[in-house]
């Protein structure tokens, strides 16, 4: 399986803090050595890096960790391969344009006999299970709106759509338009929303410690969604499976 | 206007000699520093940055120019902007997928009272007349071949719309699918193809040499095109006004 890391806030700001700690999951807390990617939204634009090498020695992987892009919706990945062989074309996170935006997925699981018909013009470049159900995302969202919809009404037709995957498998996945964060649940995936007074955190994956009142504002909010905590003295909470949850400005929206 | 470089080889090849010349004309040795990119093939995936930095300061520019990413085909930009805010949605090359492939795109010039309707599934997210023009390139591609079809066949339709946009302005432009690398001149480009006996290159913009015999094998073929010829002691060829060439494993392809 693989591991998901998601941020959404309310002001451009840097997850060097939390993609250190995740980035040891590729190989030294965890074996998820398969590849990995990170994409950031800087309004419209997307910085979209992947590597097939483990996150924990590629060049591009120190780069993010070492240069602090500033960002409002970012979603990360390392992979530990269970449909598609290791390359290039089956890091996650994937990236598709409709309607004018960009949009950017990263899915944790395995989907047994779920290749459903893509009769559109979304079509995978690599041969995993994700990037398949991503382009059949995307090709419903599609149908459904004929232009850009409300969040809510994207979180609705989502919410129906993931509901006629899940059954398929494990089915945790992180979407993002750099507008919204969506996050779906099968087995394991937890937030935090950190806001006024921060505090301090110590990450569980590498010897770190951050004061976050140091870098923030009173008036910012930052919401962070992982396959499981990054930090040990900070409440996570857990999602129930088969829920998914919208971070629109640093916060979960009422479902 | 901005400046193009691409490169297309029959063997990984990487381009940082190519490159760091090329980068120091956002700044140093030209005033192209409205932002940059490039994009590299392997096999069908693809590694894309972008920065609205300009190269000659930009981390992930430096990275690129220490880290030898060997790909068999690349696209590089920097850009002095003509239409378009400076922003990283309006940084070319622009990336979008067509019949399961990625395909990339970067243009130098400039297109005026050329909107064409974008009537089908593919729409820019940034402002430039480039990425307008690019979505309607994919658009026209899409609806003249129901699947991939070969690299003479999208030359052909290539040659067709090309010429229909380049009575608009300016259309230099670069681009790829990960098989073979499209060129197409309105005012400056040139190309070289380097293969056996290699010899020693001398860039034009840094104080910077190299050996290519030292680097390469008997069979390997390099072609590279670019706005300004990089080298000093290398023939380069002149595109016509109005020529489009196709370069597959290293070579031009006859007319």
């Amino acid at each position: 399986m693989c591991q998901l890391l998601g941020m959404n806030a309310n002001t451009p700001t840097d997850v060097t803090f939390s993609f250190t700690g995740f980035a040891q999951r590729a190989g030294n807390t965890a074996d998820h050595t398969d590849g990995w990617g990170i994409a950031f939204f800087e309004g419209r634009g997307l910085r979209h890096f992947v590597d097939h090498e483990r996150a924990t020695d590629s060049p591009v992987a120190e780069l993010i960790r070492r240069y602090p892009i500033k960002s409002r919706n970012v979603i990360a990945h390392i992979r530990k391969a269970t449909q598609g062989v290791v390359s290039l074309e089956n890091c996650h996170p994937f990236v598709r344009e409709l309607w004018g935006r960009y949009w950017v997925f990263a899915h944790n699981g395995d989907l047994k006999d779920f290749r459903p018909r893509l009769h559109a013009h979304f079509h995978p470049v690599g041969t995993t299970d994700s990037e398949h159900v991503f382009c059949w995302l995307m090709q419903e969202l599609s149908k459904s709106h004929a232009g850009m919809p409300s969040i809510e009404e994207l979180t609705l037709t989502l919410r129906e759509l993931a509901a006629r995957i899940a059954p398929h498998g494990t089915f945790n996945f992180l979407l993002s338009n750099g507008q919204a964060l969506w996050a779906h649940a099968s087995t394991h995936l937890y937030y935090i929303e950190r806001r006024h007074p921060f505090s301090q955190a110590q990450l569980c994956d590498e010897d770190l410690r951050v004061d976050f009142s140091a870098h923030t504002t009173p008036n910012d909010k930052v919401a962070v969604v992982v396959t499981a905590p990054l930090t040990s003295n900070e409440q996570w909470t857990a999602f129930q499976s088969g829920e998914m949850r919208v971070f629109v400005d640093g916060q979960c929206q009422a479902a």
